[in-house]
């Protein structure tokens, strides 16, 4: 059966590497991808040369369109404090008010895939955190915009699943760093890279000593890819995406440095109500994709990524050259 | 300075209270009440003769106006699970959608009000509650809709409050309950009465056991007056309001029963999550709000209440025969 896609913030960093998986489906006849190009970037999908593929520059919250789909995924928000903490009304508006718009644009049957995040945990207590974790978020601290906004549009798929069986599948990502993360994005793994391979000064807010569970963006799309569309499930979540290894920050930035000699670390003032841990308990994630597993390590994943963006810097250094 | 001020959920139990209350401030220019009569009566402000005042039949979400208002008070939402568990779209969209398209409708320097619940602590594990508390809340559970939707508003004023200065005052309203609640309105202390004075059987969900801060509509809303716009204070919120004398739902129950001679108490399965217990700390309102206490012991309220109801259900069937 021919399978219409939509793909909200497909233009961002997961949301780019999902669509490639996405175009490598027998099954799919259409795929629409909105983005506004807030966070998302249009060199994201400069490579797709696919005649089912479109793009549609509009906000997640306000798009319409002509045809309604069998699958709906949304993924538009930025995900990195620094964007968020910037625009909270523009976030909360792209997470709920997009779940709100894009549920009338659905097929009766069809499935709604949304991209929720770890950060619904808040600062945890409980550490791996399961999904049965309540979290611990302060709804008027400075993150409040992203936590709550996710949590809530959690709350509005869970409840049409339960008045109306709205088919959902919804999973909590952790961080996840790799290939096409904007150089200005500003999370860890992204703001060393791009640190060592131009300043030189990688800044770690406060001791460093917070930890993350760092998913290569790789391993992260291969688990949205089974249990959005690819397995047959019956759970819909949430359902905990992520590397379980926990690692804290400044040894992630130790390792950034190592692979640009004459960089050095620079501590900065502790980020407001940053976490000061967080870690999957993937005991749901092994039962519901059995097989499945988070593996690079993040030595790496981290040299791709380095990699990468030496890339980028070196073609972006070159246009500004030539424009 | 002459004032404009904007009510959504004006028809409501709580919201036609306050609208009482503006309408004896001096300084009061203009009273516009937004409500799509989900679960506001048209009854409960027919009293309302005065030439300042005007209703508007709209969602919060859609509401526009001609001019902007100096302060706005966001009440619109059901508060009832009963009326939220169905139609849990809806109430999002009354509470962030309201709050978004409100914010476009206020002054430069104007005063936004919300009433927040308790129920964005969910479940506690600390009692009494003091505002820092973060709460336990299933953000996938059956009463999300209305607990994350109040946390996410919340979390969009103190952004707005944080990025752009807001002027703010949250408040977080635990149960009230008196004259003007809907007979069909289903929380406890209405459902008692109402039962009390029709079918004579009381129903308890559970074994009763579970504790309420039952607040009196006068008290309640003598905080609000002077939080809102009377008292002078500093501090935005979120500031707990309500009454700290603890009571199961099965006392109360009691105390209903015994007001109507016959009547009798039946138990039935407990309602989904419904927290075990609920009492504000008012540390933080006695500062803000010095004298104020919210004194009405339940006996004495409950006993208004319970005539209040005797006279409606009296007048209906009146109505009701002579239509």
């Amino acid at each position: 059966m021919p399978r219409s896609v939509l793909v909200t913030g497909g233009c961002g960093f997961i949301g780019s590497h999902l669509v490639d998986r996405l175009l490598r489906r027998d099954d799919l006849e259409r795929l629409v991808v909105v983005d506004n190009l807030w966070t998302g970037l249009r060199d994201n999908i400069a490579h797709v040369a696919d005649p089912r593929f479109s793009l549609r520059i509009a906000d997640a919250e306000t798009f319409t369109a002509g045809r309604d789909f069998d699958e709906i995924i949304h993924l538009a928000s930025p995900a990195s404090p620094v964007w968020y903490m910037r625009e909270p009304a523009r976030t909360i508006r792209a997470n709920i008010g997009g779940a709100l718009n894009l549920l009338s644009l659905l097929k009766p049957g069809g499935r709604f895939c949304f991209a929720s995040t770890s950060e619904v945990y808040g600062d945890p207590h409980v550490s791996p955190q399961p999904e049965s974790y309540r979290g611990f978020v302060d709804c008027t601290g400075p993150r409040a915009s992203y936590d709550e906004s996710k949590r809530c549009t959690e709350a509005l798929l869970f409840e049409e699943q339960r008045i109306s069986g709205l088919d959902i599948r919804v999973v909590r990502l952790f961080n996840t760093y790799g290939p096409r993360t904007r150089i200005d994005d500003g999370r860890a793994v992204s703001n060393f890279i791009s640190q060592a391979l131009t300043t030189g000064i990688l800044t770690v807010y406060g001791d460093g000593s917070q930890s993350r569970s760092w998913g290569y963006v790789d391993d992260i799309v291969d688990g949205l890819e089974r249990f959005f569309w690819r397995d047959s499930v019956s759970h819909q979540g949430p359902l905990n995406i992520g590397n379980n290894r926990e690692v804290s920050v400044l040894e992630i930035a130790k390792f950034v440095s190592s692979l640009a000699p004459g960089s050095r670390i620079e501590h900065h003032a502790p980020a407001p109500q940053d976490p000061s841990n967080r870690c999957p308990d993937l005991t749901l994630a092994r039962q519901v994709l059995p097989g499945w597993e988070a593996r690079t390590g993040y030595e790496e994943g981290i040299q791709r990524t380095f990699e990468w963006f030496r890339r980028q810097i070196a073609t972006d250094g070159r246009s500004a050259a030539s424009a």
